[in-house]
């Protein structure tokens, strides 16, 4: 028998997808990787995902984990491998209201665990603009962030467990729902975040929180990051720590929102260096009930606050959001980033970089002069989730050039590494961080990383060539 | 050259105790195992600490990494091993208040951590009876608990960095500041809570967070252990998640600590089933400002709470703390939970387990009936960070029986497992869990477990024995 005629035995031939029929899974959300999949393989359960990886090391072929494909650094490319979804694999099992917890399969897409959650008064606080398509083992499997990590953390941090299928088909059962553990070696967090390569996660104990029940969405512009950095801490103080959301917006991110979606609008008459939106989500009655003259308390806390620096200069321009459906506005204009940040035509350079909060007027100072010198009609633009001082730096240069596209992310990369910062802080490593991995990490660390994946892949079968150059 | 003759050219002969200088590091704090170490090495720095692991590997010498020795499971068992003592690397290189970080060396005492934080305005949240004694490290390499997990997470969860030297003397840093980092495998959390087995910790990045202006600390009785979830629901509910510490304590330890430290007394003229030391920790102004009449509004949210829980007959007696001397009082019952836990003589079982928060009383009930059908002149106990699940369940046996005493554990931690918990919580696995770890760990895990000790310390000279059966 034949590799695809075992894998049709097991699976059925509706599941094992083969030449033309792969189309839909052969590139990633950007486009950016295109790739012919040996096969598609679609299992039901973790039996059948067990029973792959055990074909698949006995006959040593590379094997790619994928759920809703929106990843952007090219984790999911599969060109003549086996391409292993786990979209069917989407089944809520359970949500435990009282316990705070969901345990889902790992194809469920975020959207659909949000629903979940919202319907017992709770959140799942794993939140950004592909959220419709991305799925739980995705998310986990790259330690997603977006806007709401700064409260809550990144995907690790929301996750108490997880069911892995190993390479050699052997399931490890890490589902836990406890809150404490310490019975031996943390296994879990080596799993989440390593990008399929040292076992494919089936299904997953994730965190839910109490949903906020009111609040306080805000544009503000201000004079400088330093003024924001005030801002940020002023409202933390004033709150006791309700920040959900602090997103940065720079002129070139007006401007290219303007252009790109004009019926988005702005949120002030004229451009500014620096906006940010800042939401605050409140859950406690001292916080959420309106008060005689129908004000909610956590909204006058940021209007206050907002107010107080106002007076010092400090803020120069703000728009609070008074409806659900101003707060929606608000957050479109930020939700289009990934829309409005890729050119018209023409290339591309992008970053996910992290740098610590203090030191993120210093790197794009930094990263802008470097850019022009190299290439001074580029346009570099960014949004940052500057809570986390994680800032999505790009750049359009002039021309497509690889050489000068390469000497645009070493300028980046360089003033990254220089300020004890990151080059990939959310999105991961996949194909395009590679050469980022080889020149800017700690090589003992690189060293254990290889180490580890001989020892739990030693076939090398589990998305071969991603995340360690 | 002779080992020790190596290691004193190395360190200086002040630094290399043996025989009778080794006196002060030959036990633990329980006083349960002792030992007489081959020396005990007190290096200076980093590099000394890498010396002596090159020697060690190439002379095939095991090495147990010591801190404050505070730990309860024998995890610094050095019988005829080198002791390696990280006591004189005490520096706390930096407190950066803006960006709520301390860099410390292993060696830092926790108290000495709390006093520098609290110089800042700021609050290190680690927080256990050994604080004057545990360090950094130790705390580290055993991922500690303690009383403010459910608000803080345990030490995981308050690091962002860490340096470690590998077996074989090479440094790994993984220093990081950064509150995002993807850039390939999550190595820090595999050496946190390793104790010691898979690398030696020699300093680290913490999260500091705003210091608590304002506490509300109450005792209070309750019928039931539902009753005490629902207060913490709705204590959680009414403050946005301010609960700090919410600690159990049975009628056994009242009857316990009236009879063992009279001088501390109790908070109620009567025993109750079920007590509770609650505290909520407060820093914005809205709930540390005292209003007109001197109200704290964080003290009054806890006593509106218990006052209507009164009115149900959920909650049967209250005693709230009106000064700081009382709520020192409170604690100080609380924190005699390791001096009244032991017996003055005789044999003792003693555990650490977990279990889902709303499996508590059903764990305690089969926990005491296991017991008793064993041994009915038994006197079982517990005090327990009932936020987080965690028991500390304990029994004098009527004998020291050791297959009586093994029976006992078995019957604990078959509950447990039984109820999806853990059998080891947060003092770890050490020689005393080694049987627990063998029956209940999951093989593959265990497999896994022992695949990675031998990729990270092929010579098997670091703490070796502990951890893996």
């Amino acid at each position: 028998m034949t590799l695809i005629d075992r894998l049709t035995a097991l699976l059925g031939p509706a599941h094992v997808l083969t030449g033309q029929e792969c189309a839909p899974y052969t590139s990633e959300w950007l486009g950016k990787y295109h790739w012919q999949p040996l096969a598609v393989l679609r299992p039901a359960d973790r039996d059948q995902v067990s029973a792959i990886l055990r074909i698949a090391s006995e006959t040593g072929t590379p094997v790619v984990p994928a759920g809703g494909r929106t990843g952007l650094v090219g984790g999911t490319e599969a060109q003549g491998r086996l391409m292993l979804s786990l979209e069917r694999m989407n089944r809520i099992r359970e949500v435990r209201p009282e316990a705070r917890i969901a345990i889902a399969e790992s194809g469920v897409i975020l959207s659909r665990l949000h629903d979940a959650a919202a319907e017992c008064g709770l959140y799942f606080p794993l939140w950004f603009g592909a959220r419709g398509s991305a799925t739980i083992g995705g998310a986990l499997s790259t330690n997603a962030g977006g806007s709401n990590v700064l409260r809550y953390g990144s995907t690790r941090a929301l996750c108490l467990g997880i069911e892995v299928v190993l390479a050699d088909g052997r399931v490890l059962n890490l589902m836990s729902e406890l809150h404490k553990d310490n019975s031996g070696y943390d296994l879990k967090d080596l799993f989440i975040g390593a990008e399929g390569t040292l076992g494919v996660i089936t299904a997953a104990v994730m965190k839910l929180v109490p949903a906020p029940r009111a609040h306080a969405t805000a544009m503000l512009a201000l004079p400088s990051l330093d003024a924001a950095l005030t801002l940020l801490n002023r409202l933390q103080a004033a709150t006791g720590g309700l920040v959900e959301a602090f997103e940065f917006m720079p002129r070139s991110y007006q401007e290219l929102l303007l252009a790109r979606r004009p019926d988005l609008g702005l949120a002030f008459d004229r451009f500014h260096d620096v906006t940010i939106l800042v939401e605050l989500g409140a859950t406690a009655p001292r916080d959420c009930t309106p008060g005689p003259d129908g004000t909610i308390p956590i909204v006058a806390l940021l209007e206050d606050t907002a107010a107080a620096m106002m007076e010092e200069g400090l803020v120069t321009d703000a728009v609070v959001a008074t409806s659900e459906a101003q707060r929606r506005t608000l957050w479109a204009r930020r939700e289009a980033a990934a829309e409005i940040g890729t050119p018209l035509s023409g290339p591309m350079v992008d970053t996910d970089i992290c740098v610590p909060l203090d030191k993120v007027a210093t790197f794009l100072a930094r990263a802008e002069s470097g850019v022009a010198a190299l290439d001074p009609g580029a346009f570099p633009h960014c949004v940052a989730h500057l809570g986390d001082g994680n800032i999505h730096f790009a750049v359009f240069p002039t021309r497509e050039d690889p050489e000068l596209m390469e000497a645009m992310v070493r300028v980046v990369e360089d003033a990254v590494q220089d300020l004890g910062g990151s080059f990939s802080a959310e999105h991961g490593v996949g194909l395009s961080k590679l050469g980022s991995m080889r020149r800017h990490k700690d090589p003992v660390a690189l060293d254990l990383m290889r180490t580890l994946k001989g020892a739990f892949d030693p076939g090398n079968i589990l998305n071969p060539g991603k995340v360690l150059p």
